[in-house]
């Protein structure tokens, strides 16, 4: 996959780890029901080692934090005590766990805190300042025996370039690691973005998606820093959907260390928009990455509405694209039945004139006009063929009414997704 | 698939020739761009027949006819037509083709127009008197001169015992055969309705859905007819999803002959309550058909919400659940992870407690509670992998909120819907 590349903003190495004052790591503590050589998704990888299931990071010094969090009424008990954490702004370090969401469990508050505790003896920091996160199966009592015992050895593991395990720990079906990191400069100072992403399954927009865990070592205030974020989610992680369905669990959470030096961001002064881009490039590649991994994909689909009489009817119809199982399928096949788009772009709820609308496919193998003012046209079809065959296909869709675009992110429905998740938990 | 019973009604053969005074028939044209014996779906059976492609529904008097649409702001070219020709309230013809949904097409109104004029002059019945639909992919010109050619065998081929020619011409990745047809008593007279139904993908509550012909003998007025088929159809196809997507031609349509010579409905008296339930046991197991044939699906799958504290709340709850491709795959894999169900409860667009939701899982091998409070029980995988290996499941879901209820159907999501999706045209 192709990263996005945006001016003043260098790609670096390391992840979570690139900005100073972060160690992380992860370890395999025994969480999973069966052999994690067994688990579903293609990461365990290496050598035969096992996929690692717990994850820890943690910052030098206590960090300004942000968060945003699913907003379906099911919410994992994580969610509950990392919002009562994060309600002062401020934390030191994060646990992670995979295979099980504690989520609609009697005790999972209870557990999910004493995740937080263990956290908290072990490196003598508050239990107030850890964040808890868990992804995996619904339902099923979360075993705290394992993670109690790994602790030890997850404290151990932890180290300044520790990503890459950490970033495995918190994977389920993902069959990329997701991970960015980017340097830009801040009245002066260098400073570094890191993040890494879980999710695969389970994705649909209008929510803070999916596990996401940002560090920057920039130094921004709590409130600025959640304003960012919730505007970066907005137009990025956000607008991505891989089968509708939203999750329980999702969260994504930003630690700023400071320790970059830079005059901290207290204002919406130009700071403020040079750290919101930097943000944006992080989080938009990273949605990206998130679509194309989507549970299944063979294919990653942008889908960018223009010409829209506002962003919100431009989001609601690159949305409804997106989101159509027969024009997921359609791109399975890589069969250009263009009435598919239409169809789509004519059920999205907002207010405009089908007459007006026009289509076109690009990819890199081309670009081609298949719909103008509602009519599908009579395009070259071995043409069409050709950019549809291509891994990373973009529609672009003009509705003809105004000058509002917005741009989503989705993949195509496969054998694989009805696979991953006919058999999810065995 | 069991059919539901209700009292005071018969169920019948004859499905839209059950009815008297209407003639029916059908025929292969030449529709297709390929041979009709490839073509997906199962339909073409018996004897190397071609599946046939042209339909026609003819009253022997005019009939009072109601009928509702698609919400698809791009509308088939069929329905700009219907609309026009069913506005004075009555009609005695109906054409219908299946492989091309004539939609999208800068000619698909002036070809629309020449079908019900090809009936016209054919029978010799005002044009305004017929109605047309389509069925098929979107944005292919609609080949006319084939239905030219085949208007003298399509004539021809109507008769009072013709509903299964009729209905095999307006299938296209339908399965199963989808009519019905009842026997029931008003005013002393014996009345019957009769229905035919195609659809299996593009199907999503919230509209008019799929191609649903219904006749009936009974004697009332238009605009009752309009106003029990717009109650029935909200609670019975409107509440079905295959896919979520919404297509661009979906009609129901009925016409009424009054040949029962029963008192003329015109009031929301005993009557109309009588041919209000008997239209909805016709649609109500047309929607059942409809869901359990839905693409590449193996199982038919109910959602009862009860509890809710509005109607609204639990057609939202209810809809939520069938239409989470996580838990139509749960299905499909007769896994039961039932954290899935209250998943797709919690992001229900709709305001109540998730703590004092409940759901159970029943089939005919019995009923399981799988969550009680918002929190998952520890229910035998046993009995629970035997409930969900049947042909019909029910989710109950009781949101402990009111008295309220709502049904919705759906299906299960699996490898056949890729693959029909992945390759519908090719």
């Amino acid at each position: 996959m192709k990263i996005r590349k945006f001016s003043g903003i260098k790609y670096i190495d390391g992840g979570i780890c690139a900005p100073k004052g972060f160690k992380a790591g992860g370890i395999q503590c025994g969480l999973a029901h069966k052999p994690l050589s067994e688990f579903k998704g293609n990461v365990p990888a290496e050598n035969n080692k096992k996929k690692n299931d717990l994850a820890l990071i943690v910052a030098d010094v206590l960090c300004n934090t942000a968060a945003v969090y699913t907003q379906n009424k099911v919410k994992g008990a994580p969610i509950v005590i990392t919002k009562k954490h994060l309600a002062d702004g401020v934390a030191k370090a994060v646990i992670v766990n995979s295979v099980n969401a504690n989520t609609c469990n009697a005790d999972g508050e209870e557990k999910a805190l004493r995740m937080c505790e263990l956290v908290s003896e072990k490196l003598g920091i508050p239990v107030c300042d850890v964040a808890v996160a868990s992804t995996g199966v619904i339902g099923q009592p979360l075993p705290i025996e394992p993670i109690e015992k790994g602790m030890a050895e997850l404290v151990k593991s932890i180290s300044y370039n520790g990503n890459d395990e950490a970033l495995e720990a918190i994977m389920t079906t993902d069959t990329m690691k997701k991970e960015i990191a980017v340097e830009f400069e801040l009245g002066g100072k260098t400073c570094h973005i890191g993040a890494m992403l879980k999710g695969s399954g389970m994705i649909h927009p209008n929510m803070a998606t999916t596990l996401t865990f940002v560090t920057t070592d920039a130094a921004i205030k709590t409130e600025y820093l959640q304003r960012i974020l919730s505007e970066v989610v907005k137009v990025t992680l956000n607008r991505v959907s891989v089968d509708g369905d939203m999750s329980t669990n999702d969260m994504v959470c930003v630690m700023a260390s400071g320790l970059a030096e830079n005059p901290e961001i207290g204002s919406e002064n130009t700071d403020y928009e040079k750290f919101r881009n930097a943000l944006y490039a992080v989080l938009v590649n990273l949605a990206r990455m998130m679509a194309r991994d989507g549970e299944g994909a063979t294919k990653l689909v942008e889908c960018v509405c223009s010409g829209a009489g506002s962003e919100m009817m431009a989001e609601t119809v690159s949305k409804s694209v997106i989101t159509s199982s027969l024009f997921k399928a359609m791109i399975f096949g890589e069969d250009a039945n263009c009435g598919r788009i239409l169809c789509a772009v004519g059920y999205a709820d907002a207010d405009f004139d089908i007459s007006k609308v026009s289509v076109w496919i690009v990819s890199e193998a081309g670009k081609i006009a298949v719909c103008k003012n509602g009519i599908v046209l009579d395009f070259s079809e071995e043409e069409a063929s050709e950019i549809l065959a291509q891994e990373e296909i973009t529609v672009l869709v003009d509705l003809g009414e105004g000058t509002h675009n917005a741009v989503a992110w989705g993949c195509d429905l496969t054998y694989d997704y009805v696979k991953i998740n006919g058999d999810y938990r065995s």
